[in-house]
């Protein structure tokens, strides 16, 4: 593992920071050897999930997490590319991820896995959101003892899709800066697994098979744009990673120019807010206020590089409105038929306004990465549906409901 | 098309029974030509998904809607297999199926693929449940319109997922059967395809899929036992009906010796009294009474074939209550990390209680098909969750609330 800030070597243990300087470490790999290995023809024949990359993720044996993780479909998304007024549009659609529908199933299939490497038996995590459902359930399948720790003032509901795996959830009479210096301090004392403390170099490197999926997927080279949500502000720089690495490994020929594109939340921006105003780091949110729940990190760990990574590659980022967030998602479902959760509504509105900006142009290949699941975030788009119309149960009610009073003209002939 | 009662052919249109006698049509297949293609070397270069198996799918041309639908994992369940007392045991895990969550989306992708080949623009059904939320995806996805005609005492919170998609949501003042005999006026009058009516049965014929699934992500053989869910009574019909077609077209050599287990909650069980009881005919249920909604069909029109391909397969059926339904729902979650909808608590309670009841053996192959995701019935569990545990902020709380007052040994050094 190397640090990104000074570049100090560490063996490959459970910690997540340069002791010299505090800053991140990173995994790293002997390149030449997976290349030897690592063949378009070998990766074929693989099964079709995030696994078919294995020699790129950080494990010393075969994966004991998660072993169906990934392999979600990227779609050509002709009609929102049309409501967007752009040709080639892509979704690469993380919203029916296996097994708890986020892109968090990758890292956490890794976390975990590398989690019984360190022969740990007890796992957790702090987060209310797609993290915990997905700790607490690869955890469950992989019969490890997990805490999730959580701000005591949460609603109910909000644990369900946690608790529901037999998780233990904690909550905490604090903050959520509060209940993660606790979740640090355990991981600390008692060599416990939390995935995005001590694991967390392990655990970011899941992201990566985004990535690697979606250039192939494309047939192997790479989009000129992605959109990618941000929070912590690791998967954009991930999906990055990964493209960088295939080039290396000549599994993609093509030169390298994709630009990355960053989107929040308006009421929680601290990376848009950087880019956009040419800081070179960014302010802390105090208090996030936006309906993206999954996105709203005030002070998020890889921010600095996920700012320098959209302006290296001469891409962009903005921010969108609640009222922007809900229109994005019912176009997606209206158009795409996927309902995303709400950080699909944030990609979708930051996608139509760098279009309509001319930041990205309409004729090259654009993905947006999808990241969860709409049927978690309800609550956000339950206004914004409309009410059934109700009518008496007969075919005349309906015909008149449905302007048919007169039989319609039809292309297909009349059956009886 | 082929009627099943009378044998008597008809030409492939969007009629769903056979004139003479009522029975339902099934669709027939130029076997001979199939087996020409039809190859293990060739549906492995194909990519992982249902249309794998295209030739045994009733389009003409290639599909139009639904393509990434299916794939969906076959797991290892040696969790649940231990709690369960028997050895082999897999869940065919249709929650995480695309886009909509459910099994459901294998029929819909073949009934609105064939409904562009008849030339539709307008589409529908009467459902509430994963049917209404699949048919709004996938048509949206492909731009056809689309009415779903439903009580109207329904909650709003149960066509959210539906009305998401900007399907039109019609409130009928009348029961079930009346919002399900003016769809039928409709489709015969105007010609609209509602995919479990005119176009039944072409869909029908998408469940088929996962069984072709199940048999090639064993290696192409089948397993000793499968136990389905059963609503009306087809789904667990197609996958015997694709069992018989891999060994008839020789992509699986064993004999086909699989016996079928049908599920159902004892709220709504007119199938398995039917098997229960000795009964050739099962008789209606007229109030269904049980959490488990999406299987609530009180007169399942499939429900001869399901009771005689349990009784001829050697199979059986059983249901279970809505606390044994709970029971599974967390047993399978805490088991094996798959939050299952109530159809899965179905289905894992009726397999313990075969198992129990000595009807399944302990030693051999047992599928589980798990086919909706538990995001879906929330309510269900809600009461069964346990209350969070509230602490204060600090590593001693959670020391005192996790009984470690004394660091406890661990596995892993402490890593400061
Ligand atoms: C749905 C969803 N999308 C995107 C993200 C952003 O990931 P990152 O924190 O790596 O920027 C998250 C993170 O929590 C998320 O839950
Ligand atoms: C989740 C789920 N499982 C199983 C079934 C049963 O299917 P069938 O009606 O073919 O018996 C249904 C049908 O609605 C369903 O929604
Ligand atoms: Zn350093
Ligand atoms: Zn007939």
């Amino acid at each position: 593992m190397v640090c990104r800030v000074c570049g100090k070597r560490y063996p490959v243990s459970p910690i997540n920071f340069c002791t010299d300087d505090f800053g991140p470490l990173e995994v790293d790999y002997h390149y030449e050897e997976v290349q030897k290995v690592l063949r378009r023809e070998v990766i074929a024949r693989r099964s079709w999930n995030m696994w078919r990359y294995r020699e790129l993720l950080p494990l010393d044996g075969e994966p004991t997490v998660g072993h169906a993780v990934g392999g979600t479909p990227l779609l050509k998304a002709q009609r929102l590319g049309e409501a967007l007024g752009v040709r080639h549009l892509w979704i690469k659609n993380d919203a029916v991820n296996f097994p708890t529908l986020s892109f968090k199933d990758r890292v956490v299939a890794v976390a975990l896995s590398k989690a019984r490497e360190f022969g740990m038996a007890t796992v957790g995590c702090a987060s209310t959101g797609n993290l915990a459902n997905s700790v607490a359930a690869q955890a469950a399948a992989a019969g490890l003892e997990t805490f999730i720790l959580v701000p005591a003032d949460l609603e109910r509901t909000k644990i369900l899709g946690t608790a529901v795996y037999g998780a233990k959830v904690i909550g905490l009479k604090g903050t959520y800066d509060e209940v993660n210096r606790v979740c640090t301090q355990i991981a600390l004392k008692y060599g416990w697994g939390f995935v995005n403390v001590n694991l967390r170099p392990f655990y970011a490197e899941g992201s990566k098979t985004m990535g690697y999926e979606i250039a192939e997927e494309l047939g192997w080279r790479f989009p000129q744009h992605v959109v990618c949500p941000m929070a912590g502000g690791a998967l954009i720089g991930k999906i990055y990673k990964a493209f960088s690495e295939l080039h290396q490994l000549g599994l993609v020929e093509t030169p390298l120019t994709t630009r990355m594109y960053g989107a929040q939340a308006s009421g929680c921006n601290p990376i848009s807010e950087c880019v956009k105003s040419g800081r070179e780091r960014h302010k802390p949110i105090r208090k996030p206020n936006t309906i993206c729940k999954s996105l709203a990190i005030g002070d998020p760990a890889d921010g600095y590089f996920a700012a320098r990574l959209i302006r290296q590659t001469g891409g962009w980022a903005e921010d969108v409105t609640d009222e922007e967030i809900v229109d994005g998602m019912l176009l997606l479902a209206r158009t795409e038929g996927i309902f995303a959760e709400t950080a699909g509504g944030v990609t979708v509105a930051v996608a139509r306004k760098l279009i309509e900006q001319g930041r990205i142009p309409r004729d090259e290949d654009i993905v947006l990465c999808i990241t969860g699941n709409g049927l978690k975030t309800q609550d956000a788009v339950f206004d914004a549906i409309e009410t059934p119309a109700v009518i008496a149960p007969t075919l005349a009610a309906f015909e008149e409901y449905a302007g048919l009073r007169a039989p319609a003209p039809s292309t297909v002939p009349a059956l009886v």
